[in-house]
Parts: structure tokens; C-alpha cells; sequence
């Protein structure tokens, strides 16, 4: 049962980064195949980087159900556009429950390859976070990453409450929840009291050309 | 006598890939090496993705005559910049024969590290325009992928022709042959009649923001 | 000793790649961990390339140095910002002496994996310029490899020197240095005197369209 609730997350977090693609690609002359790509790289991408990195098949090579989910969100954008609109808040809250999950996911696998903890929450954080910044890249933008949102950072400190908690003995699906809530938690409350980081500073425009 | 005419089709692809790349890249302040590397990487990028993916080595690290033809394709630009505008449409065939040969190829590929049908039709279309995608990221461009064309669609179409063919028991060669027909023509028709899918369209200023 | 002086160019180079891709992210509203994660793939994204290419585990999975390095040189440019404009030169001097260690090291790492010189060449060039690449793509520019600056030649340059210094049977760490200094000296050379490539001009506003 408590994998059924595992996938059950891991596809709402799909269908949450599929949907996050596909309306970011709206109004920018990109047709519906173009959005569905778009949709799955965001959905895929940073699982897809962290399996090459861990030199294991992609994750989404020995199951279908990422491409048939990120089929239902295009069909659910065509449809229901306009409700869209007040799903706004809802969409946010999947991607960030989605966030969590793929964090812990990447968190998980890792320390079942016998990587070291700090190697394992960077794979986290990849997993995480990637797709979205291939999505950007792909629209040509630079990335929301780096931009705003400290979701990066949420993904580190999740994954630090991870080994933590691994650490003082806590019994694997207790931990993993806690790490997700842990980034679950850490990106609403930066988002709701507009956290954010510091911005770099231009040191200086000749030596920003180099 | 099959093997050559293979290896020639797939020369003459990787010729117009590279060109394809070359071309967008002239009169954007890019000297002739990049042109040569942005040619390169629009010839293997689609292929080296698949081999990643698939986790076997990358098909060039075998084989030099990839390179070798890239840089054919740059001695040829330089040499013959204005017959080349007259070639626009034999440059348009070769693209598209590419296309339908490595789409062929990719599927090929991937059956022989046997890998279900759909991920072999997803293998062959990232065979055949990956390479464009990371071209046109490169050239800081949103992929021509998304907003034109459909030529993915036609690596789809002809993948699942290809798997038709087999289930029918249509000698391998056959099979291969139709199958690349098949992109072609969907592509050819596509462009000749000017289809194209729906875009989709701007939800909302506001949500198109997150 | 002489790793230790191998692994203090390293890192030398480390530090003055992650500055490089953190100078570019100043002043384009990034934030400070935006900036850490730009320095870290322009410092570490040519050896992964590399290294998934090659189907080994990327090298900075078995040792932190790479992360902590960045750290330190995120901490180094917020803290001295304005020594940072004096420091210019030094800079460039860091980032030409990494890019002639990072290509020499791609290079051994290829040939220990018995590969053809010439794809050893190539895993040198990817090694020591694909890192400026990913940096410049996320942040919507076109790489400065395509557009100024004949490193990436250099490293070519400085690879065919190596295995002409091989071939003549020169003791291992002989070649290293004179191949890296080949690198360094043709950079150094090209930028002192404005060496450039030709620029591929545009071939029409019609062709340039496909």
C-alpha cells in the first residue's frame, strides 16, 4: 500500500512538471507536439541526468507510465484551458509535492548505488530540479533557477534532514517523509514570505565580458 | 552491396545535418571552427544521445568518418556559398533522407538491446532531431522542433509503420526500407501542403509567469 | 610530488573556471546559489561530458575537492569584488593554465581507456571547453567558443602535440607539460595578438530560414 502511495505521488508530481512545461510553452508559437516534449523533458529530464550520471538504465526506459501521464496532461491543458486559471494555486502545490517526492526518489537510489551522502543529495537535488532547467533552456530562457525561488535550496536542505535522520536510526519511509515534507515546507514558506537569496552583483561591466 | 548503400544514404544524411547546422550559423559572428563543431553536433548529437541513453558507447568514438564528412561539409560551404542557394531543395531532400535514415537506424539500434516497441520509436525519433534541438540551443534559438515542422511526428509515424512491418514479418531490409520511406514522405507531404499542428495557444498572462 | 603540483593546477584551474562562470552570472539577477551552480558546471560539465562519453563515473562522484573549490571561489568573489577588477589578468592567466591542464587530463583519461588518438583529441577539446559551452547556453548566449577566442583550437593544437611528443617516446610527464604549455602559449599568443578565425558569412536571408 505504501508503494501505491508512493506512485500515486510520483505520477501527480509528473502530471504537476508536465503541466509546469506545456504552460510555459503556451503562446510562444510552440504546437501541441512540441508542448508535449516540452512537458516530458521537464517531467524526465532530471531523472534522466541523474540515471547517466549513476551509469543505470533511464528510469523511464522499463516503464511507459511517465509518457502516458505526461499524454493526459497535454489532453487535460487542451481541455480544460481555462480552468487552468483556478487551478493555479493546486498546480503549484503538485509541483511542489512533486519537487519533494523526485528529491527523495534521487536521494534513495543513490544510496542504493553506495554513493556518499553529499554525492546522494546533489543526485536529489538533480532529479529535483534539472527538468525545469531544461525546459528553460529550451524556451530560450535563462533558467528560473538561478532566477528566483530558492527550490534548489530546498532540495539540499531536504536532503540533509534525510542523512539526519538516517543517521539517528529513523525507519526508511518515516525518513523519506520527513525529507519530502521537509522540502515541501521549505519552498511554500520562501515562496509565501518571499524568501529569497542574495543576488550577485555586477562587478563590473569590462570584466563581465570575459 | 545493402551494407554500402546503407553507409551511403547515411553519409549523404550526415552531409546535409551537418550543412543544416553551418547554415544557421553563418552570418551570426560565428568563425569556421564553430561552424564545423555547430555542423558536428547537429549531425551525432541525436545519435549520441541515444547511445547514452541506451548506455552503449557512442557510435562515433568507433569511427571517424562522421568527422571526416563534417569537415567535407565545411570545405564545401566555403567553396561553394552561392550554388548553395540554388541547392536549397536538394538540401531540403538530403535533410529529409537523413532523417528517415537515422530514425531507421536508431530503431534498429535500440531493437537490438531489446527494448519494448515504444522505446525504440522514442530512440529512433531522438536519432533523428536531437541533433537540430541542440543546434538551435546552441544558436540560442527556441527549437525549430517545437515551433515548425513536423518532422517528429514523421519519425513516430514511420516508427510505428516499422513495427507494423515486423509484426507482419516483412523481411528486415523491407521493413527498414518503408519505414524510412515512410518519414520521408510524411515529411515531404507535410511541407509541399504546409501541415502543421494546432499551437497551443496563451492560458493566461499571469500563469504563464510560474 | 608531482601529483601534488598536478592536483594544485587542478584546482587552481577548478577555482578559475568556477570564477569565470560566476563573473558571467553578475549583474543578470542571479542569485548566489544560481551563481554557485554556474561556477560548478562551468568548472566540472566539460570532464562529465567526457566521462559519460566514455562510460566511466564521472570523476567528481569519488571526490569532493571540485564542490568544495567552487565554495571557495563563491566566498573569494563576494568577499573581494572589487580586487576582483584588478585581478582581471590573473584571472584569464588561472583560466588558460585550467584549460591546458583540464585538456591534458581528458587526454591521458582517454588514452587509459584505449581509445584512437584522434577521439583522445576530441575527449581533451570537450574536457577543456565544453564547460564555458553549458554556461553560456544557460545563460542565453551563444557560447563564446563559437564566436571569439581560438581556445577550443588550441586544445587541439596542444592534443596534437601530445601524441607527436608520444610517438618520439618522451617520458610520460614530459609530454603532460609540453602539451599543456602548447595549449596555454597558443591561447596566450591568440588573444595577445587578436588571432581570429575567419567568421562564416551569411549565405542569404532566404536559406538561412531552414
Amino acid at each position: 500500500m505504501q508503494i501505491n502511495f508512493t506512485i500515486l505521488l510520483e505520477l501527480l508530481g509528473t502530471f504537476a512538471f508536465a503541466v509546469s512545461g506545456m504552460r510555459q510553452a503556451a503562446g510562444k508559437q510552440i504546437d501541441w507536439y512540441g508542448a508535449y516534449i516540452l512537458g516530458l523533458v521537464t517531467a524526465v529530464g532530471g531523472g534522466t541526468l541523474r540515471d547517466l550520471l549513476l551509469g543505470v538504465t533511464p528510469f523511464w526506459i522499463l516503464d511507459g507510465k511517465y509518457f502516458l501521464t505526461t499524454a493526459v496532461a497535454l489532453v487535460t491543458i487542451l481541455l480544460f484551458k481555462q480552468s487552468l486559471l483556478r487551478w493555479g494555486s493546486t498546480l503549484f502545490l503538485f509541483d511542489t509535492l512533486g519537487l519533494g517526492l523526485f528529491t527523495v526518489v534521487g536521494i534513495s537510489i543513490s544510496i542504493d548505488e553506495g554513493l556518499p551522502f553529499w554525492v546522494c543529495i546533489i543526485m536529489g537535488t538533480i532529479t529535483g530540479t534539472v527538468g525545469g532547467v531544461i525546459r528553460d533552456v529550451l524556451l530560450n530562457q535563462v533558467p528560473l533557477l538561478f532566477r528566483e525561488d530558492i527550490y534548489a535550496l530546498a532540495c539540499v536542505g531536504g536532503g540533509a534532514i534525510y542523512f539526519i535522520c538516517r543517521y539517528v536510526n529513523l525507519p526508511e519511509g518515516l525518513i523519506e517523509l520527513i525529507a519530502a515534507l521537509t522540502v515541501i515546507v521549505f519552498r511554500l514558506i520562501a515562496v509565501k514570505y518571499n524568501v529569497n537569496l542574495p543576488q550577485l552583483q555586477s562587478i563590473d561591466t569590462k570584466a563581465s565580458q570575459r
